[in-house]
């Protein structure tokens, strides 16, 4: 499947309208923070770099889902503005879990740059009487700080957004409802992670799979098709079958994640092959290998932070000649096929090729 | 001054009309929780448990101010039920921002008892499989986890509130450019005393006068206050005046709880009499301190965990006798005049009690 190059023309639009909305969210608050002094401003320069280099993936799948729902000219251009702010707060939401997820993890590089808990600590370590690193402990403290409060001023400005549109009180009512089930299915899904990583909850394949679909799918997939549904009117049930359609997708992406991460080309996918492995991260391939004869050989490695280069292919061998591998496909196979279901019985015509150029993204993914 | 039966039994009400609220707030979100699984479920609780054991002073700032300025009776009781609303989300406001302090500070009491952070790590230790508390590392990751989700959920829960109110398109406007700005000024307060700890901010004592009203000041009393008077509909020169009389107060009990925590008697206080100096907390005092011959005599202690009685007394004694005390007192007694005199200049006199009665703790206030 190939993008049209009309599509890509509206995409490009699409892009430029989320990133004014962005810059003027974030720009009005970058202002305001000037008053509190340069290190208060500095969170939100921080944070308008981060958030305005991002790909939109949430809100462009919000907007031409709308687009597709209400084709532009239809309605009375402040009815997609409303759209596109709430598309934009969406985004702002996606920054704030990263943050709060960063500070969890204990991490500093998001993509191979440091992310602002990794900028904060940079500049901490430049500033003037800190000689040869000796604040190490303290400016990691004020780094990380950055983060939570960062983290819950981006949380308030989503909120903002949404109780500050333009809409009827019905409709806002829809979409607060909306935004409080989403927050607390990532909170629960970001809980169920950290519970598994810090060996609280065990580690069934089960538990796995809702803790991905909460963390990630929810305000991923269903978020964004959910608002465009609500925003344009569409009836409950096109919202239902969009949301479910959905999550079947973002399940079937992070799934499709943890193989690329274990079994994929680093040379591709640009991370550490062996991070997840070393990590000891819980993940569908690691559960259904715990089920075969091939554990005793593996657990010995798993979680294993001195993990080198020839024990990690190792473990990769053992992971896919005991059939991990192969089940994790099956699963994928299994959610694109009920969202195939779906798109062809429930979903909307006009609405099936925003799915379906989602979907293409994860055919032939190596990163 | 002493607080009439009168006031006593309408405080009373108040009380059980907050303490309502607030358990419908929570007891709904506490409910839907269950359907996360025990963990989650349990955070919810445990919220609950530590909201509503508060004391509302908040709340109570807020609801008796709006009585004051309209009187029960001379408005629809839906008013003045959309006020007792906003009273409680501004104690679930609160109580986000104690959690993730906690989380920045390591803290796992609060007033001698376990907070959520300690009671989940409390918990996680006596877990199955947690033999002489092999997993202390990982029991403390997940607890501070569970204190920065529960933070995020509870400042959520303060946005709804005051989203889903309802108000005049306008009115709820200006509740939220006052939450706005609470929540900013608040982040910009924690961010400078974390700056101050960390080194990474130098403390003078004007850096820590503004933080002293940014991190408490503005939400504990600014933001009552002038939410009731936006709510009651009273003149902005009336909300301004109402502002600036509680920012006053309210400065003026932050630095009387730096004198209570190293002068005070801690039979009263109940608190260590000496943490403060122990953690090398920089307040007024210390700022005054640094400024005199004395210092060169106190710097070695301040900020030293091992500092014993002996050392703390000797510490305490000089900064009573390098005039630390006395010129944090003075400080005190200016915020009290500036306080006195928008009291009889500006605030209406329906809404003076309120504000004589909250001054009137400080007066002999021990703990």
């Amino acid at each position: 499947m190939t993008i049209t190059s009309n599509a890509l023309s509206s995409r490009t639009e699409l892009c430029t309208a989320v990133e004014n909305e962005l810059s003027g969210l974030i720009g009005k608050r970058a202002g305001a923070a000037t008053a509190y002094g340069p290190h208060f401003a500095r969170l939100w320069a921080l944070a308008g770099q981060n958030v305005l280099g991002g790909k939109f993936v949430r809100p462009l799948l919000l907007m031409e889902t709308y687009d597709a729902l209400k084709p532009p000219g239809s309605t009375p251009p402040e009815q997609r503005e409303t759209a596109i702010t709430i598309s934009a707060a969406i985004e702002l939401l996606h920054y704030s879990f990263l943050l709060h997820d960063d500070v969890i993890d204990g991490d500093l590089v998001r993509r191979g740059h440091p992310n602002l808990i990794g900028s904060l600590l940079a500049e901490a370590g430049a500033l003037p009487g800190n000689i040869d690193g000796a604040r190490t402990g303290s400016d990691l403290h004020w780094a990380q700080t950055g983060g939570i409060l960062m983290g819950d001023m981006l949380l308030a400005a989503t909120h903002q957004a949404f109780a500050r549109a333009d809409l009827p009180h019905q409709l806002r009512l829809r979409l607060l409802d909306l935004l409080e089930h989403t927050i607390n299915e990532t909170v629960a899904g970001e809980q169920l992670d950290v519970g598994l990583g810090d060996g609280i909850i065990a580690p069934d394949l089960e538990t796995i799979l809702v803790m991905c679909g909460y963390k990630t799918a929810t305000y991923t997939f269903e978020l964004p098709l959910r608002a465009a549904a609500a925003l344009s009117g569409a009836d409950f049930a096109v919202e239902t079958a969009l949301a479910t359609a959905g999550r079947h997708l973002g399940l079937a992406f992070q799934l499709q994640d943890d193989l690329l991460s274990t079994f994929g080309d680093p040379r591709r996918h640009g991370k550490d092959p062996f991070s997840d492995l070393r990590e000891g991260k819980e993940t569908a391939i690691i559960a259904h290998a715990r089920t075969t004869s091939a554990w005793p050989d593996i657990e010995p490695f798993f979680g294993s932070p001195e993990l080198n280069g020839t024990e990690a292919e190792h473990v990769r061998q053992c992971l896919s000649d005991c059939g991990a591998e192969t089940f994790v496909q099956g699963l994928i196979d299994e959610q694109l096929q009920a969202f195939n279901h779906l798109l062809t019985n429930t979903i909307p015509p006009s609405a099936r090729n925003v799915l379906l150029d989602l979907a293409a993204q994860l055919e032939g993914r190596q990163s």
